[in-house]
Formats: structure tokens, C-alpha cells, sequence
């Protein structure tokens, strides 16, 4: 919302949510000077004064609204989990759920504007990539489409700050379980590996994601193995020519910090080789670009604003 | 020196060093209370009234003394780097100067006392493993040693809170360059790999270290290739036969936290396997097992204390 | 009980509480290591197995079980509030609830060792302050018993650290709502002002806690206005005097930092004198002098055990 | 920088330094994507083709430049200390140093927009006032001019979060010095004392600043003593008459987090008043409101552009 704020060609209208229904955004949030109310969700009737709906609900809660404001021929941008796999049983598997409009899932467009943005371009439903998902695959893609990696040999050692894990209480949020520590979870079993691995043409992915003790940002350092011999100028080259045309994404010459990507949209890719092993690290703001960002970004193609408008504000450093 | 002073057969008699020499303890660190005076190292004579002479020096600088030490009986416990490669022609490709006592080389006892307790028992010049090659093999050799992984698919993934970089005054280290961030350095290009790859039998290591905005703490997480099928018991299993006799490692059932061995001498293990990849993930302090403590603790072994006499100390928590 | 199990004249026979009854110490606690199971507190009937007890329950749940410890001999070392304030009508107005123990009022011992040692010695009860009225006290009661300041015309700063607000999860605990940041509470209506002005023999105190992002340590900057002029070596021997018995306590010559005193029971306090005014610095760790620390050296003192005795270990830091 | 940016009447022509001449921006920060080449301050010339040149020099090194450029008719905002203070004696006392420039301490204008506006609008010499007094002026200042507190009795708790303290590598901005810890510093003789002594009438300020373990923001918990008795009412009317105008200033119902105005130009005010004691809290982004953002909101006045343009972000929440 602070983002689409200082968008020159949008205007938050409406905003709507279950457990705070009812309140001032100003008040849940005092960094916002904002008196919109949120709506009960379950409450609203299906809004017609709007050319676009962000949703951002757990799995499984989009599938009675989705297919209603598609319809009326709004364009739907889901920052959720519904429809990024394009398998329904596979979505079965992985969220313990039926998937309620299989539709949906035909027809979503994977929202990673980078690789994805001749389908984005037309697209009526956007599904957003997870946070995880986002860091890797920036990184990885340019050398798996290149040819230059072994699909069966890529690890991804994930690194997110607090605000991954939501604004809900667990005791591995709270302050004194982390601050001076750094912790691993969901070994081998997070719902983001199987949407990695469909967007590698039949790569496997060894993940593991981290909570470390910061704010905002992911650090994804990525392993992979060549399949041929390549200097270190071929490999900086795959990632320029894999990038040319985005204005987000920078090659930098020393490993990225996130604090350098801190509240943009931006992608700071850094890749070194030696002999057959390549490390690629990437960094994002994982509550812009791994969410709201990056579906703003969307909506940009889609609706042909410029791809930054509402995205040209500065890293704050420090 | 604050874990020697709560050991019960040990007094600390004298210390040495050279920019601060002059310097009370208790001024230099006000945790302390000490009033010892930092003796100049270049201005002191051979010290006689001592049984055992703990180094930490840069590479190079312990050339002169230790060998005096070792003629005249003193035990050497060596937390620098100079004795850790086995091959002076290693040794001087990654640190970059020709090696002034080789013959220590072939003496010295890598200090990792659950991997190397027979000769350490026995050992006069111990040289203590780096701290991330000591969270990393406390994970890896359990496996490499059955025979369960592919030595050529070794992937370690560091994470070093900021004391790990010692107490010089760096950008790395200065507070707003770090706090709210996460980085990775030298990427495969440690000092800390050939050391790792000394002790592995032939096997190769992908390693990348990451500064983490905390203090204390290093958890290295190890991503392995099974050889063959094994079940997530027989990996358990391992971890437990191998540890058997070690009063401080401490295999775990959820992924360790930095936090669970803060202070301490402990070694938090846990691994997971998910068809043929096994994640293993190790937690340490790297100021007490990535240094201090294991010294003392190899210092227990040689000289016939209880090996925990003086590593007793629970983690202060939070 | 990590301070207890190094106290060489305990054993922690039993524990009990109401929310986690029935886990293991060490299943809740990941850092200790400890097999002993939380009994159900409403359940247990007196225990008659132990020489003392310690309570740290929420205001008022005290009342059943204290009377029935002291009729048995048993002495009781409550870290709860019940047993700080004198006066049964302020309680009241304080816990919005009727003392249930008035007799137990009378009969406490306030647990602060340096100022009330000599009715410490021989307490069956001791009623140990509340974390921010020790570090006040420590730093007021010097000037005031001399009669250097005014009374009032006191003010307190506190800054706590996170632990401060316990293991409840709660917004404000939060990692990301406080890591960045600094806040205030309980705006001159914390129920620790009516505590530390008991003991101020009619003094006044304008108090405003802040909670600070880090975990362990209170700084409590305390300002007065001087009755008659003092010069800076006055000051400080009114400090070194009021304290020259004190093994916990040290005078130090720049302002403190509470890493120097985290994880120890000690007091650092530094002193400023400029024309009519003093400002006086004290940090202790809330978790330790504020609380269990400060419990055991009163239990030391009634059982003849040394002060120090399970209260040596050093400062970690970092 | 950052801020000038996104000003749409204004263009970052040149920048100079000192130890850092010749580097681009965007190496010195690579959050920035800045070409701009820092030039060497002792070799510029005079430029000539800007309206309004920021310095932000340490104290003494304006005295050559700024006259020329005042001549030359160039509007000069100075974020140094040189022109704060109007005595030159006083200048002397406490910077050391005999001022170079006094006809400009009698020309600048104190730069604090909401109590100096009127002068500031026809200013050609801008002292900006230091973080520290920004904070404590919007606080005392209602108050103050309402007659409403006693002069003689004001304290001010200053907290800093490390960029305070600047890009200076120091012990005390070394990460494991500070990151879980609090420091006072400059007890009592911190040379913003006579800075905010001098706005306040004959008032005199009892004030310890402290570093607290995150990056931006200042709050100051002020303690005053009142006159005559006020309502809680009153003192809330007293605040929103004072900054009825400001679009910068809000008053808050809840002790503000400096994370509400991070990277803003804000103010957050807090006031609690019982019996005849009164605090008020204030919270700043000492980098914004404490710096750059008031420098600039004083140059919007001086060139009638409008007094938020290029300070419109939001802050940055976490």
C-alpha cells in the first residue's frame, strides 16, 4: 500500500481483511498516516469499481472470489500460494488441499516479470512467485536456459530476515529466541522447492531456508555445477545478456549485502566460477521484490504504465 | 583467559602481545576484571615457569618461538594457522610466505579431539583447527568416514556471526554496514578449504562464508550426495556411534540454533535425508569450539584433566 | 537454574509451573540439557523435601502456598511482586487486588543485599526487587542516605533490554515491530515507581521505562539535583564507600555498558557531577542481579554460604 | 543525496570530499547507482553554476568557503557546526577554535523550520540544527514559549541509534562492541548543550546522550517540571496549536518507535503529564529530520517550493 501510494497512476481504493476487519490502517500500522478502514473480507460484496485486486490470502482462500472478479474481466494479481503450480494434484500435495479452480490454474501466468513477460503482458491472473522462489530463479535461469549447468546438482541455501516468516507471534519471531542467532527450517521440506522445480525444466533443487536475525531481505546463495568449462567472463556475460532490458536487476562486482536492495525492487546478482563449480548469489527485498514490488511491477506490464512507476524510490542504506 | 580462569588445575600466569601491550586486561576488555598487564611479545624472553604456551598468532609470526618451546619441553597449543596444513608447499600457496619450521608441520596434531584424540593424547605441538573447518567436519566426517557420501559432491554453506572477523575495525564490522544485513566473502576462495580438504580423505569441498549480523555463533550447513540409500535411522545412527564418547556434542532433533551453544564448548548436530541429498547442519560458538574451548579442551587431554574441566559452563540463553 | 546447577551447596530438586506442566526443562529450554519434568503446580501438594523455595509467580497467586512453606521452617524467596510493598492498602491500588497475606507483608525482607544485609541474614521471606527498582536503588541510595540530593527532584531513565518483557509473545516482542528501533512505556505509571519510592525514605521518583533492542541488560540513568555543592571526588567516595563490602559492585571510570556485566549478578555504576547536578549510570542484567542472580546471593547470605557462590561467572562478551 | 533525488525541482550537480575524492557515489554505496565522481574539496574551485550549496563540514573548515559563495549570491545551508551558535566566544569555548567567520553567526538563521520559519524564508545562511537539539527543541519548545514549565529544570535523555555516531570506523560502532548493549557518552558535556540552551530563553538543559544498538532514529525522552497545574487536555492543545501548520509533526496517543518515522522528516510527540511532572517524548530519523531532510525543508522555504517536495516517503516499515 505505501508502495501503489506514491504510484502516479493508481489509487488504493479499498482494502479488506479477516482478523483486523474494522480498524484504521493508521492505527494497526503508525508509520502509515493513512484513515482507511479495512473491510470484514468475508463482508464485502465483489467490488466493481476496481480495474485490478491484489489478493494476499493462506492457500485455498481465493478460490470462491478469483473466478468472480475474472468475470466481470478484472485483472486479478495473487500474491498467494493458489495458483503458481500448474498441476492440481501436485497443489494437492504440497497444501494438504483440493484445488478449487483448476481453471485458474491453466490460465495464471507465473508473475517473474524477467522470464515470464510476453505471457505477462496479456495476462488477466498473475500468480506472484514466493519470496524463496524469486531470489533463486533470477539466479539460476540465465544458466540453466544457457545450457551451462547440470540440472540434477543445484543447491540453494536460502537466507530470509524475520519479516519472511509474517506479522503473526511464534516464538521463533520473538526477539530473544533469534536476535543472536540463526536458525534453519523446513530441511529438504518447504512448499517453495516444487514451484522452484517447475520452472527449471526439469531441474531438482536442494533447499534449505534460513531465519536470520535482520529485517527485510534474502540472500539466496546458489550452487551449481557446469556442464562445461567456462570463464568467469562467460558467466558474467550470460547474466548481462539474460538481463539487458530490466532496469531492476545489477550485476555487481563484490558479493552482494541485502541492505544494498533494502526497500526496492531491485535484484543485485553476483556470480563467481571455479573450475567446474559455480556459485551465484542474489539478493532481494523479500517485502518488495519477493512480494508487493514485483506484483506491482505486473500490473505495470500489464496495464503499460512504465515497468518502474511506483518502484523508482532508493535503497535506504543504512 | 575467561575460561582459564574457572578451570581448576590451570593459572594463568602470563600473557603477551603486541599493540596493546601495556594494557591491563581489565582496561582492554571492562567484562574483566583482571589486573595482568599485557607484556610486550617481541620484548620477552623465553618463559620457564610454564607448562603449556597458548598461540594466536597471524601466519607466520610463531616461526621463532615455538621451536624454543617444544626444546625446552612446553607444550604448544596453537590456535594460528601455521601448523594446520600438513604440506609446507600448501602452506605456502595459501598463505603466501615460505614456512619457517617445517619440521613442526609433521609434529603437530590437528586439535579436532573427537576425530584425533589417540595422537592428541600424546601430542607436544597441537595445532587447533580453523573454526569453520571445525563445524564443518564435526558434520561431515560422521558420513565420510562410513562410507555413505560422494566425496566429490561436498557442499558447506558458512554462517559466522560478526566476531568471527575478529576485533579489528573494519566497514565489514562497523555496526550500520552489517546490522540489518547478511553478506558472503571470499567465495571459494577461503584459506579455510584446503584445511577442510586436508582432513576429507580426497574429498572436495564448495565453500562459502557469510557474515550474519550477531555475535557469536557459526552454523555450517552441509549439503552431502548419498553414495546409497540410507534411512533417515541409519543417518541418526551414525551421528550417534560416532559422538558416542564426546561429552559435548549433542545430536538434535529440530535444526540447532547459535543460540542453544552460545558460551559453550557444544557441538549442536542434525541431519536430514530426502532421497539420495543429506543435509547436515552443525551449530557452534565459534569463540569457545571454534577456538578457546577446543584448545583447552585438547589441553585436558594431553596433560590428563577431566576433558571438560573447565568447559562446564552452561549457554547463556537469550 | 542454569545459576543454580553451578552452585556448589544446591541440588534443584523440583520444579513446577502451570502453562508448560508436564514438558521437559530441556525440550523447552533448547540450550539446557536437562531431564527433569515441570509438575503441574496446581497439583503439587507442599512440598516438604526442601530447605527453600523460590517463587516467581504473577501478583497474587502467591497467597495459598508461601504461609503453608513458612509454617514448616521452609524459607521462601519470592521474585514475584507480593511481598514488595509494605503497606497492604498500596498493594491494592498497585495490583488491583486485596492482599491475601497481610502478615506476610510485615514480615518480608526487601532482597536487596548491599542495603538490607543485616535483616537479610535472618529473613524466612524475602521479597526480591523488581528488576528496574534495583539498578535505581543501586545508583540513588548512596547520595540519598548521605544526604547529597534532593528528594524531589529524582529522575530515572530506564533502558531495558527485550527479556525484560518475558517469554509471552506479544507485538512489542516482536522481532521486526523492535530490533530497529527504541520505545517507551508505562509513561510515569509502572508499577515499579511506587516500589523504588518506598525505599527512598520519602523521596519522589519521575520514572519512564524504555525497551531497547538487545536482549540481557538494564541501563538506568538516574538525575539529581545536589543539596549542597560536591566535588567529583566526593561523589565518587560516597560510591566507594557505600559499597566497599560488596563483591558484585564496582565504580567505573566511563560510562558503563551492560555487555560488561551480562550474565553476571554485578552492578557497574559510574557517577558525573556538573555544578548542581549528578547524574549517576548503573547497569546490572535484568535476568541476573534483576532476578535469579540477585535471589541467590539473598539465599547465600541466610544459609551462610558464600556470597558468591554460584554467582562467579564472568561477563560473556561478547 | 538519496533524498535530492526524487526532489522535482532540483539536480545534483556536484559533490566534493575530502578522504574519498575521486570515487564514484555508487562505490562508496552500492545502494546508490550514482556515476557522480566525488571531486576533492581543497582543489574545487568556486563553483558558479548552482543556487544553493549544502555543506557538511566538520567544526572550522566552512570559514574560507562559505563568505565567497554568500557574495557570489549563492544560498548556503550549512549541516555543520559553524554557524549554530551566535556567540563567537561561546563558538570558541566549545569547539576550541577562534571563529573565522563572525559577521556569518550574526547573519545565519537557526534552520529548525517550525519555530524559526519567518526568518527562514528570507535566509541566505542556513545553520542547521544538530539531531540531538531537533529532537529535544520540538519538545520543550510548546511548553516553553506556553509559559507552561520551569526553565531551570529540564531533562533530556537523548537515544541514538549507531549512525549517530557516523561512518567513522570506531570501537564503539564495532558491530560485537554495541550491538547488544547500551552506552551513555558525553555525560553532561556533549556540545549540543549550549546549542539547545541558547533556544530556550535562559532554560537550562541537564542532558546524556546514548548509542543504542540499532541504525536511524533519535528519541528524546524529555522531563519537565511544570509551573502552574495542567490537564492532560491542555498539554495535548498546546502541542497541536504549536504544529497546526506543519505538515511534518504529528502528535501520537501512544509512546512512539522511532521505526514510525524511519527515513522520514517527521516528528512523533508524546506527552504524559501527572501532577506537576511532564514528559514528553519525541522520535526523529536523525539522518532525515536530524540532517538532510531539514536542510532541505529549509531550503523549500527559501525557494518557495513547496515545504514537503522530495520528503513525501513514507517511512519504512520494518
Amino acid at each position: 500500500m505505501s508502495l501503489l501510494a506514491s504510484h502516479r497512476s493508481t489509487r488504493v481504493v479499498r482494502l479488506a481483511g479477516e482478523s483486523k476487519a474494522g480498524s484504521r490502517i493508521g492505527d494497526l500500522f503508525p508509520h502509515l498516516d493513512s484513515p482507511v478502514v479495512l473491510e470484514k473480507l468475508s463482508d464485502v460484496p465483489l467490488w466493481t469499481d476496481v480495474d485490478v485486486v491484489f489478493f494476499a490470502l493462506p492457500a485455498g482462500q481465493s478460490f470462491a472470489l478469483v473466478p468472480r472478479y475474472l468475470e466481470q474481466g478484472t485483472v486479478v494479481i495473487d500474491l498467494g500460494p493458489d495458483y503458481r503450480l500448474k498441476d492440481p494434484e501436485l497443489y494437492r500435495r504440497v497444501y494438504g488441499l483440493e484445488h478449487g479452480y483448476p481453471e485458474g490454474l491453466a490460465q495464471a501466468v507465473y508473475g517473474l516479470p524477467e522470464w515470464t513477460a510476453d505471457s505477462l503482458d496479456k495476462a488477466r491472473l498473475v500468480a506472484c512467485p514466493g519470496c524463496f522462489p524469486t531470489g533463486a530463479l533470477m539466479g539460476i535461469l540465465p544458466f540453466l536456459r544457457a545450457g551451462h549447468i547440470r540440472r540434477d546438482m543445484i543447491v540453494v541455501d536460502g537466507k530470509s530476515g524475520i519479516t519472511g516468516a509474517g506479522r503473526s507471534l511464534t516464538l521463533e519471531t520473538h526477539f530473544p529466541e533469534i536476535s543472536e542467532g540463526v536458525l534453519a527450517y523446513k530441511v529438504l521440506d518447504h512448499r517453495h522447492i516444487p514451484e522452484m522445480e517447475q520452472c527449471l525444466d526439469g531441474g531438482k533443487v536442494t533447499f534449505v531456508p534460513h531465519l536470520m536475525p535482520f529485517n527485510r531481505g534474502i540472500l539466496s546463495t546458489i550452487y551449481m555445477v557446469l556442464e562445461h568449462p567456462c570463464s568467469q567472463e562467460e558467466i558474467d556475460r550470460t547474466i548481462d545478456e539474460s538481463y539487458r532490458e530490466s532496469p531492476f536487476v545489477r550485476r555487481v562486482s563484490s558479493p552482494p549485502n541485502t541492505m544494498g536492495v533494502r526497500g526496492t525492487n531491485n535484484v543485485h546478482l553476483y556470480a563467481k566460477v571455479r573450475e567446474n563449480r559455480l556459485v551465484v548469489i542474489t539478493a532481494i527485498d523479500n517485502l518488495v521484490r519477493g512480494a508487493a514490488g514485483q506484483a506491482i511491477q505486473a500490473m505495470n506490464r500489464i496495464f503499460g504504465f512504465g515497468e518502474q512507476e511506483g518502484l523508482t524510490r532508493g535503497a535506504l542504506f543504512p
